[in-house]
């Protein structure tokens, strides 16, 4: 296989979805991984996608990442919980904390959860825009594997850490959704000190691990990730009326996209780029480098799902 | 006058409180906004110190900033609230929502408070370090007049937006404070995105001004400034006990500190810098430099506090 293949986003999902159901994750766990999976694809983070199959195949196999886990709810109070995620996949063990958090918030206004235990969550702005249909600002952070030295260390202390928002907008223009797994982050001096709040609101307000203990996921580790996130969720309605804040950021967003002047140059605000990339991706399909195709194959194969991919390959045809 | 001052922090406490009350600032709230200048100051953070006293004292005189401003939590739920400034002094409107927002994350484990119809806040710090004597992390945001163009942007559309994170940290040592006040915020794309969200959570979220509708306070702009915020407080024993939390960041920042390996560099973490500024200038005094005191003592003379400015000039002899 030379070429890049384009396939069906549902299609994919499928085929996501079986690999997980095969690596004996539950279906409806496996159903939520294949939406964060193929959200990144679809929203052109290929990096979080697809790609990653082979590393998430590779650490359930060998039982690094629980398939069943007894996620916890250990500690609790109106707006705050505290999940142990017994080490499951990051999309399940994410996607519950969240779900908590809009469930807390939508009571009492704002909530936040901290979650200890868990692995990698891919594409971070997954789990922020879930906020979005409750009208809430989804807010959501990860420590990870260490990677970033502070000024003046020898050596990685703390990951990249990355952390998304994710804003409501007018229903007929992209959620504003800013998404730091998304692109590059410098190890400047500043994203450093963010790092490291992020990685005390994570690692340690839940119990967890952090920093330099966190080096059972790099590469080919072999122990336990214990990678920990913190949620939170913002109401809109708790602070004034929907209509208003939909109409003001709708008015913002307009002129902020007005205000290249005589440049013409086009402006984007957070999250539009992945939204179009969406929007085209539905319609002409994801693109899978041939490289990124080959190991996905080989991994469908290895679990005895040749079907399920040889019916990715004839969306072209469709 | 010509030399640097060095100030006793009580006695300029003082006379910047003596200040604002002829400014017509109650008592009460006139000490608030000398203990957020004099922190500034303490901290190093002169910029934020009495240095902008000619500042907000032309403002407070043009009726620009309402001295005795009634301060009204517009709506309210669990663990959120709006309150509208009133054009009331940022320290006063500030701390009063810092309060509320402490008071119900200490029932409800975290709470957000908006504020709209503000001004300047000056050291953002001030703000999120409230909320560490009830062991909670402090956050804040501000917009302000507008500053940075977003990429491809002609004009300035939004401010520099500075936030702060206050996280407790062992009692024999330097709290965790990020404070983005306190220093230069660059304008690349990253910060710019960040800049925005704050925007929205702050002039958007509260019903307040946002970006290009906040130029009132530029320079000697002559309308009120519209300034909006965000805060928020995060009560640790809400996610697990203190004394973990308390164990496990004193962990994290030794091994931190311990991570310089061969280079011997010393490894400062957010908020150690201001910490040491504050001991050293509790010690020696706060140094004033000539032309900001000479500002200082045209202010006070001209209020006819001609005694007070003379009393801090004889803390020297102390």
């Amino acid at each position: 296989m030379t070429e890049t293949l384009f396939v069906h986003p549902g299609k994919l999902h499928y085929l996501v979805r079986e690999i997980f159901k095969r690596l004996r994750v539950p279906p409806k766990d496996a159903s939520t991984i294949a939406e964060a999976v193929v959200a990144a694809d679809l929203a052109g983070v290929e990096s979080q996608g697809v790609a990653r199959i082979p590393f998430y195949s590779d650490r359930l196999s060998a039982r690094l990442v629980n398939p069943t886990p007894e996620i916890k709810v250990v500690q609790e109070i109106a707006a705050a919980a505290t999940i142990d995620g017994d080490n499951g996949p990051g999309p399940v063990v994410g996607a519950r904390a969240m779900e908590l958090a809009v469930m807390k918030a939508s009571r009492n206004g704002v909530a936040a959860v901290s979650v200890r235990k868990s692995n990698q969550l891919g594409m971070m702005g997954f789990y922020a825009r879930m906020a979005l249909p409750e009208k809430m600002v989804g807010v959501v952070m990860t420590n990870d594997v260490p990677a970033v030295a502070p000024p003046g260390g020898s050596a990685p202390f703390h990951g990249v850490n990355p952390a998304a928002i994710a804003i409501p907008a007018q229903e007929d223009s992209s959620p504003f959704v800013l998404d730091f797994s998304t692109r590059e982050v410098d190890s400047g001096r500043q994203q450093d000190e963010i790092g490291l709040a992020i990685e005390i609101l994570c690692g340690i307000l839940s119990g967890g691990s952090f920093g330099p203990e966190l080096s059972g996921a790099k590469g080919d580790g072999s122990e336990a990730a214990h990678i920990a996130h913190f949620f939170a969720a913002i109401q809109i309605e708790a602070f004034g009326p929907w209509l208003r804040f939909r109409n003001r950021i709708g008015e913002m967003l307009k002129k902020l996209k007005a205000s290249s002047g005589s440049s013409g140059a086009r402006i984007y605000y957070p999250g539009e780029p992945e939204y179009e990339a969406e929007e085209e991706r539905r319609a002409n399909g994801i693109p899978i480098p041939a490289p990124v195709a080959s190991r996905l194959e080989g991994v469908a194969r290895g679990l005895g799902l040749r079907d399920a991919w040889e019916q990715l390959l004839d969306t072209r045809k469709q």
